[in-house]
């Protein structure tokens, strides 16, 4: 069984910064793809933080990420924008079209703004929260690397297609962040490291039959041999596998249809990633008082949060609050790594030039062993 | 065992024209409300369409819906509106909201319109679809009578709260409509209606837990008793139950917190019904060149139509296809109404005083039984 290491998020700051300094990005862009990856860490997202490095890792080494590109702006109308990644960090160009998005939607009322040709940015969240930070109700999609199986298919043609967002309430912000498939990619890539079988109702056999078996399904995912994960809801429509796969759709229309960019079932092919974004900003005062709306909003989460619990429950959740408790017990704790993704973390120093026992000390040394897993990268 | 009658689509499109009409709708509203019931009928979706008069029966009755009611704006900005319905019939008020939302996405790129103090509006379909005949991306959004319990819960708390897009493609438009339950309400309904039991995995009973009794669990919601219908995703974090329920707070946003209306916990409360919907209309030129995104998401559409089938699975369906084929068809062989509808639709008639056998005939006796339905009121 795979065991964890519990590190401080200013040493893993710290790590990271260093890390993307020596790959040659500037100050305040290290700043921001550092920020980007321990938002996940300390919310508690696993999948998406620093066991995403290695894929970073690949894919400066593969060409994918072009350490020096300059998004830019192709097309541009007062509520609405298309920027061409050309072939960024996901990170960069996310910070970047977010940002513009807020831009319109404080003149217009809305921003919208779709991304091209560009690479994986983290999570979705990160970037809605840019919104909600600055008062607004933000969304954030991004498709991927086909995982996605549609209803009634047996080959991944939809990423894990998450939609996100957040927007102003007390005592914290609404913030929800999910991908439209049952789990994430990076949820089976745990469940591989962890020697684990899947969970039922997950994924698929290259056959499109349900499989609990993560080292064959990864290695299909990666081989297209065929399978994937399940639209949430499943397989069946009577659980509702269609919806699933629709709500990957609209997060695919805001990326790459938007975009003229590449859907999911094209990208990572001819040494591009092609992943595509999507942003969406929208001001609350053009509705009325966004004061009164912060509060309407805060009045129903509370309403949600203590309605009746089902029996054996002890409490019910609005999105955003187990991501503000996770904050404040990983800041004090350190956020728990993986051993198999310090291994990653300890050849990804090793590979940008600087020394993992300064930042890992005996850790550095107990990952060596040559067992790797398949599937990851 | 229930049975189905078939009855033309002209038929049901008179017989509902003269019913509004003698309600003291005008010619165009009358226009509208039967346009918006007939395109669930011919799209196949039978809980939406004559399955749903009786409720619009008996909110006029109530007086929860206002025949006379002058729907207002009350905010406009550039890019955004709200509306107070005061009360009427939702089907006018969407349509009035759908137009605003594409001529200011016409203009501006974007609209997006909120409508509080509603009633029922049909199918949220129908207002995306809007958008999309006239070359737009249309989304569209309702709450509803809470019957949602958000995960770990055993009340309901959100509306089946669908959320609905439209887009333009070749050889049919993308259209996407469905809620963000496990199934609608209406399905429980024609469950009810058909005394089968309901499959597992949809609704809870009164304390929380999974059941699959469609009368006991529909007399809860009446008597908000407690219980009501699963998230998609069911009722365990494991299957994204907390991704159902994420997605339905998405469609409250869009409808009454954005309103300052009433959320889907308060609906149908002092002789009030005060739903809430949203709307949203976007300029694909906006983007880039229409005509080019429009291909590209076609392209895209067959590609997911003609990917590998699952063992067992001769087809792929890309979605709004299953609605096109089934109005071919539903135009030629009629629309089945259950003998149970065709009951309500007969005493609709009898309350609006025209002669049901003008209509249905023989069938306007048949149903003539003192057995009456738990719950579909």
């Amino acid at each position: 069984m795979a065991e964890y290491v519990y590190l401080p998020i200013p040493l893993l700051d710290d790590f990271c910064m260093t890390a993307f300094k020596k790959l040659g990005f500037k100050k305040n862009e290290c700043r921001i793809i550092t920020d980007v990856l321990l938002m996940s860490d300390k919310f508690g997202i696993e999948s998406h933080g620093m066991q995403r490095l290695v894929r970073y890792h690949k894919g400066i080494e593969k060409g994918l990420i072009d350490v020096k590109a300059k998004p830019e702006v192709v097309h541009d109308c007062k509520t609405s924008a298309v920027i061409d990644a050309h072939d960024s960090m996901g990170q960069l160009v996310g910070h970047k079209a977010m940002e513009l998005a807020i831009k319109k939607a404080k003149r217009y009322g809305v921003g919208i703004v779709s991304v091209k040709n560009s690479n994986h940015f983290g999570i979705a969240g990160y970037y809605a929260k840019m919104a909600s930070d600055a008062g607004l109700l933000g969304m954030a999609f991004t498709n991927s690397e086909a995982i996605m199986v549609p209803t009634f298919g047996k080959l991944a043609m939809l990423g894990s297609n998450p939609i996100a967002i957040a927007m102003p309430a007390e005592p914290y912000d609404f913030f929800f962040d999910a991908s439209t498939t049952v789990v994430t990619r990076g949820k089976l890539e745990m469940y591989n490291k962890a020697e684990k079988p899947l969970p039922e109702g997950w994924a698929l056999n290259k056959d499109g039959n349900a499989s609990t078996d993560a080292p064959d399904v990864l290695s299909n995912i990666v081989a297209k041999n065929g399978g994937g994960i399940m639209p949430l809801g499943g397989n069946t429509e009577q659980l509702g596998s269609h919806k699933g796969y629709g709500y990957g759709m609209i997060c695919e229309i805001f990326c790459s249809i938007l975009s003229m960019g590449t859907t999911s079932n094209y990208t990572m092919q001819n040494g591009k990633s092609g992943i595509c974004h999507g942003f969406i900003a929208i001001d609350p005062k053009n509705f009325g008082n966004a004061g009164a709306i912060k509060e309407h909003l805060s009045s129903y989460l509370r309403d949600l949060r203590n309605s009746p619990k089902a029996d054996g429950q002890p409490r019910i959740y609005t999105h955003g609050e187990k991501e503000v408790e996770n904050t404040a017990r990983i800041m004090k704790e350190g956020a728990p790594v993986n051993i198999n993704t310090l291994r990653e973390m300890v050849e990804f120093a090793n590979f940008v030039g600087i020394n993992p026992k300064k930042y890992f000390g005996e850790h550095a040394d107990a990952v060596k062993t040559d067992k790797m897993f398949a599937g990851n990268y």
